[in-house]
């Protein structure tokens, strides 16, 4: 940003997949959040009909972009931040998200929650078809994380994924499904939560470019599978600088699913 | 194959590198096994210098690829299974192979051994600057496990992995290198052994076409780093049937290293 740039605004309203749904989010937020979350709806497959949680969702793009583009999604964006809470609130109320109002409700919880107080939130036990995760990668437990861990690894403590993927293994009915977007050094802990829960995993590697490394893994599993991981080919967001690839333009613009069903 | 195709000898000696080192190898084993053991000994960098533990080699395919490929690499073949050992001493013995007969020994020893028992078989403890390992798909484990999961996940045991990489951590001095080539399906067990003896971990996938499922993952990890899991573009080995992309010839035939150093 140049010095010259204007005062940014506290919150923006941004258009997604060309105009179909909006988001009201604090403004100055990185182009990547958002992305992250097209990337992340678009591994729900196009004719998902059913329940789904947005487990953290902050101001509710990743769940509007899924209730956007399945027509048949009921969207719970599931946050406990009070910040992001409004936020997504706002958003399920802007006009231009008119059409998916009536399938999007929003439930404040903690996703981290357990047991009796998971289902007293509003989580219960098997209510979903399906949940959807981009858990933060700064959470709080980060801050008494070692510099040196932190700066080697870049991945949240191991215990994030355990609670969240914990959550979601006990909220989906038996054969649905979860999908989530992280960093690839989160891989890991990710697949040790999910063993015993979550089988049939399918991995995407996301790349900036074809020749750079891996920036994000979406990952997709079903409950109680017993089915191995597989590793699907790479999607490679840029051709050149900032021009998107066919396929991430149509992935981020609600016009195809990243697995293909 | 077909029906009018000779009766298939008992052994066979092949050519590797474009004839830069040979192997006696038992006949009519299929193809992959050799192209394995080629991409893996391609993890090793071009300018390792060191003594290199090829851990369950077999006939010796990935060992004598590195030392072909390396010239300051000292490989130690180390096998247990009395045929192949004897197929691995054949091979060092091949006359096209004496340019790397100085700098090759083959030990009979088995890779699972741990304590004294490892160190009496001639698997001494930090005694390695490098080891590399293609294990089994079909450990004898294998026969005991339930024919649907066997079906279903197209893992070995998941033992197998801990008890190897447990020997690679003994033997591989601090700031070592372990490389190995699986199964996608055996991600988990395999970062589950690595955590706490091996980090930095770069991950290469390796697709039989663009836009198929990787059917290999290379991994090469260093002893007692801290860093973060990281994945690199795949490396995909077929243009069309039968024609190698120019980046897979490079690398099975000794011409280039997978991570690029």
């Amino acid at each position: 940003m140049s010095a010259a740039a204007p005062e940014p605004p506290e919150s923006s309203i941004d258009a997604f997949h060309r105009g179909a749904f909006f988001l009201a989010q604090p403004a100055g937020r990185g182009h990547r959040a958002g992305l992250d979350a097209m990337i992340l709806a678009a591994a729900v497959p196009s004719g998902f009909s059913g329940r789904l949680a947005d487990l953290g969702a902050g101001a509710g793009a990743a769940g509007l972009a899924v209730a956007s583009r399945c027509p048949h999604a009921r969207v719970v964006l599931v946050e406990r931040d009070p910040e992001m809470l409004d936020y997504a609130r706002r958003s399920r109320a802007l006009p231009g998200n008119a059409a998916l109002r009536e399938r999007t409700e929003v439930l404040d919880a903690d996703v981290t929650l357990a047991g009796e107080a998971r289902a007293a939130a509003g989580l219960a036990d098997r209510a979903f078809d399906c949940a959807i995760m981009n858990p933060p990668f700064n959470a709080p437990a980060d801050h008494t994380t070692s510099d040196e861990l932190r700066k080697s690894a870049h991945v949240m403590p191991p215990e994030t994924f355990e609670q969240w993927i914990r959550t979601a293994a006990a909220i989906v009915k038996p054969g649905g499904a979860l999908a989530l977007i992280a960093r690839p050094g989160s891989l890991q802990p990710i697949l040790a939560a999910l063993a015993g829960r979550f089988g049939e995993a399918r991995i995407v590697p996301v790349h900036p470019r074809a020749e750079e490394e891996a920036i994000r893994i979406v990952l997709r599993a079903r409950k109680g599978s017993r089915g191995g991981l597989s590793l699907r080919p790479p999607l490679v967001l840029h051709e050149a600088e900032h021009i998107f690839t066919q396929r991430a333009d149509a992935i981020c613009n609600g016009k195809a699913s990243l697995f293909g069903d």
